[in-house]
Order: C-alpha cells, then structure tokens, then sequence
C-alpha cells in the first residue's frame, strides 16, 4: 500500500499546484477569489483529478495535456460539495475536518463561489482541449458529455434524488439510480477525459468505461460500510451521519457483510477489465481500485 | 416601433420554442425538470437570444446556426436570474410578475435548477459549435469566453461587487464596473457569438462588440432611469425597488436628466458603428438600440 499512497500524495501536489493557478487571478474580486481558494485548496483525496492522470499514464498519454482535464473535474467536485453543504440541502457545517464554505463566507458567497468554480471548470476544459490539440470532434463532444454528467441528467439530477430519498425507505434500484448519477458520473467522466486527451480506442474506452462505473459504485459503497464502522478522523465527518439524516445506505438495505463482498466482487471485475486490455500499463488502475476498497485499514 | 416589436415578438417565440425542447429531456428527473422550466419559459424580453440572432441576420448568417448559442446565453442569463433571487442574495419574492423559483420548488430547487442551466448552457454550446461546423478554434475560443464573461471574472464577480456594495455608497465609476461584468458581459457576449457564429471579420467583431458594450450600459442605465419614473406593471417589480435596498443607482448619482442624456448618447455611439461597417445589414441593430431607449414609451 506505501507505494501507491506516495503517488497519490505526489499527484495531488502537482493537482493542487495547477488549481491553485487558475484561482489565482487578480481579475477576480478578492473575497470571491478567496471563497473559490479555499475549497478548491482544501485538500481532499482528489480521486477523481488522480484518476484522468492515471489513466492518461496508462495509456501513454501527456500529463500536462491531461493535467487541465483532471482540474476541471476536481473543480466540479468542488463546486458540488460547496452547493450541497448549504442550509438549504445537506446543511453541513463541516467538510473535510474545516468549516463548510458558507460558515466562513457566507451563503450568498458560497453560492457564487460554486457557479464560479462551475463556469471556470468549462472555461479549463476548452484551453486544455485547445492546448492538447485534440479534434475539434473530440474536443466538443467531450465538453458535451461534461456537461452531460455533470448537469441535470448526472450529477445535478443525482442530488435532486437524493434528497428526494430522505425521510423515505428507497429500494436498493433506487439507491443505487442515485449513485450512478450523483457519484458515478463525475468518476466515469474522469476516467473518460484521462481516455480521450490520450487518444483511447474506442475498445479501450469502453472496458476503461466499465472499470469507471465499477469504481464508483464500489467507493460509494465502501463510503457507507465506512460510515458505520469508521472513524470521526479518518473521514472527517460524524459517524452515523447518514444514519442521522435518514438516508438509506448499502448496508442497511442489505447487510454490512453482503455490502463489503459486493466491493470486493466490483473491484475485482474493474481490475479484469484493466488486464483485458493490451498496450496498457495497468499497475496504477490496479492499485487504485485495490486502494479504495481498502481505505478502512 | 411598431416593426421591431413584431420582429422581437416573433424570434421570442423561436427562442422559446428551442429552449423547451432542451429542457423536455426525459432524463431529467421530473421535480428538477419543472423548476428549470418554470423560470426558462417564464417569458421575458429574451433581449440577449434575440440579439445573437439579430446580429447573425444582420451578417448574413444562419439562423439555425446561431439558435443554440442564443438559448445557450438565455441559460445562462436565467441560472444567474434565479440564484440572485435566493434569500441569501436579493431575497426576492417576484420576478416577471409571478414568484421567483425558490417560493415555488423551495431553495435547494431553486439552487439545483440554476445549476443545472448553467451546466446544460455549455453542452448546447459544444453541440452548437459542433452542428455550426465552426473550426476548433473558433468553436473552443468562444466556450472559453463564455466561460470568462459569465464566471468569476465576468458575470458572477459582477453580482459578488454588486451584493457588496449594497448599503454604502459606491462612485459612478465602481458602479459602472459593476455593471460592465454584471449584465454587460453577458450582452457583450450574446453579440460576439452572433458574429463569431456567422463568421464576422475581425473589424466587424470589434465594431460589433463596441456596440454591445454601449447597449449593456445603456440598458443598465435605462432601467435605473424606469426605477424612478416607470410602474410596476411595465418591469414587473416594485418601483423604487432598488432605493429600497439601498442599491446606488445612476439617476442618485448623476441626475435623472443627465442619465437620460448618458443613453442616448451611448445609443448614439452604438448606432454609428453599426453604419460604419460595409457588407451588413443595419436595420435591425438600430432598431433594437432605439426600442431598448424608448421602452418606457
């Protein structure tokens, strides 16, 4: 495990280093500009930037071609998770070990911060696309799918279920309808944009695609046997939080062990995939997936 | 004037025809589908879409061509419409004469439906560009502007500046650098896809974008002007709104009457570079910058 913790730590130093770039524009108002800083830098396990890195290395492809890509995700991320802290939605006064963006900023500075983070992900996407010199074919179509995943039929539509599903009993179809969308497509998209800006086959991005979406159910699986037997630390938030608010989570529909062997079933299946594929270098993609699932350890 | 509203009436409805078929996705999830559409399809002048088209028409170019970059600014224009209308922003309860998002899906709808348009703006920008058989350059240039001119150095720093200086007194100056990024980069915007999108010459596009700058002032400057002397039925909100917020306005600043003059002036100064240019069709510009004076007429 020591050695994929260290690549991790060193590709979210280069991660952070370039989102801190982009942030850092004197033309932006400077309580906004710091609202922005301060949840785009605030850490995190920046799995999903990772994962465009990751995969473009697997492929062969160009980090600094795939380094804008991979921050533009992580500016989604981000973006979401300061619009899902608000009063209104989750209502969270603390993410990552720190107080959530609006107990510092504000709502209303909260808000902006995230349509700016939002804007500023798309506006990285069409340097990067410019700069990588992809097609225009591929270019647009991946700006298209970002938008696709990311709005009202992904991940914005995803959180929209969620919070529908609070305070009711949701079928384990329905939760797992919420997931794909409103964590699995942010992943999927990683893993595609990592594919794309390295000039995938359309085989390869098809069995990358599968290894994505296994990925994303196994974390979002994991995260909620984590949530019942973890720790405050490690995940930076109160234990039994989802529990709290009602939420239905894996192991409550069907079982703290039949949850964990469901993670080890997707992980292996992501890791087949990745073997599947000649011209590959796999170790990488291996270890993620193996280092997510192991996460509690 | 007669003309030119019939002219603004009927691309309102093309607009507004286009704009709910992109919203009438059935993958959206319902709830999240009826608070997009509820403030998309609210009515309005649609000022920005039509001056895409206008602008494109008076280029000779193709109106298909130019329709998803309209709606693509309406999207965005409404996003940005429904998130200052939250209670933590503007805290308003009306807009356009019915109630503003949040008092009908509740906020964290209302943040979500904003989201999402925002979100879905650069998809049908990708697909547009793509359809437009516009060159990787062009096509990627004009999503990273879009970008820039409605996120943080643009469009939502204008609304951060603009909640700031709330309840002090700002100079004319700070003001009309509020509203150059609050609502005149997105008009500046809505006339350089017009003209980018029909593929304008260099000159053209830099005329083109000096009348837009004098427009979105402009504008701004009238509807401070109708604050004062208008009634509610016309703008569809209290008169006196602003003074109420303590919001410093140009008529407070300067004077009515030499606000007044400042408009027509700037219309004046629009309406030139229109005629200096060879090979376009004038008619149209010049009468959307003189209905845009007279609207309390």
């Amino acid at each position: 495990m020591r050695e994929i913790e260290q690549y991790l730590k060193e590709k979210a130093v280069i991660v952070e280093e370039r989102l801190r770039s982009y942030v850092n524009n004197p033309e932006i108002p400077d309580r906004l500009r710091e609202s922005m800083a301060y949840s785009l830098l605030a850490g995190g396990k920046r799995l999903r930037p990772i994962l465009v890195l990751a995969v473009a290395e697997a492929l062969g492809g160009s980090e600094e071609k795939a380094l804008p890509f991979a921050c533009a995700v992580e500016m989604i991320h981000t973006y979401s998770l300061i619009h899902d802290d608000l009063p209104s939605m989750d209502n969270d006064d603390f993410r990552r070990g720190i107080p959530t963006n609006h107990k510092v900023y504000g709502e209303a500075m909260a808000i902006l911060a995230g349509d700016a983070l939002l804007t500023k992900a798309f506006g990285v996407l069409a340097e990067g696309a410019l700069n990588a010199d992809l097609s225009r074919e591929t270019a647009l179509g991946l700006i298209r799918e970002c938008a696709v995943r990311a709005g009202a039929e992904g991940m914005v539509g995803g959180q929209v279920k969620d919070l529908q599903g609070e305070g009711r009993s949701v079928t384990l179809e329905e939760l797992q309808e919420i997931h794909r969308s409103k964590t699995g497509d942010l992943i999927t998209l990683s893993v595609r944009l990592g594919s794309l800006v390295s000039g995938a086959s359309e085989d390869k991005l098809q069995a990358l695609t599968g290894y994505a979406e296994r990925l994303g159910l196994a974390f979002q699986i994991q995260d909620d046997v984590l949530d019942v037997v973890g720790d405050r630390e490690k995940l930076g938030k109160p234990i039994g939080s989802d529990e709290q608010k009602e939420k239905s989570t894996y192991p409550a529909l069907m079982g703290l062990e039949d949850s964990k062997k469901w993670v080890r079933k997707l992980v292996d299946e992501a890791k087949s995939l990745v073997l599947s594929l000649e011209g590959v270098r796999p170790n990488r993609l291996l270890a993620i997936a193996d280092y997510l699932t192991y996460r509690e350890s």
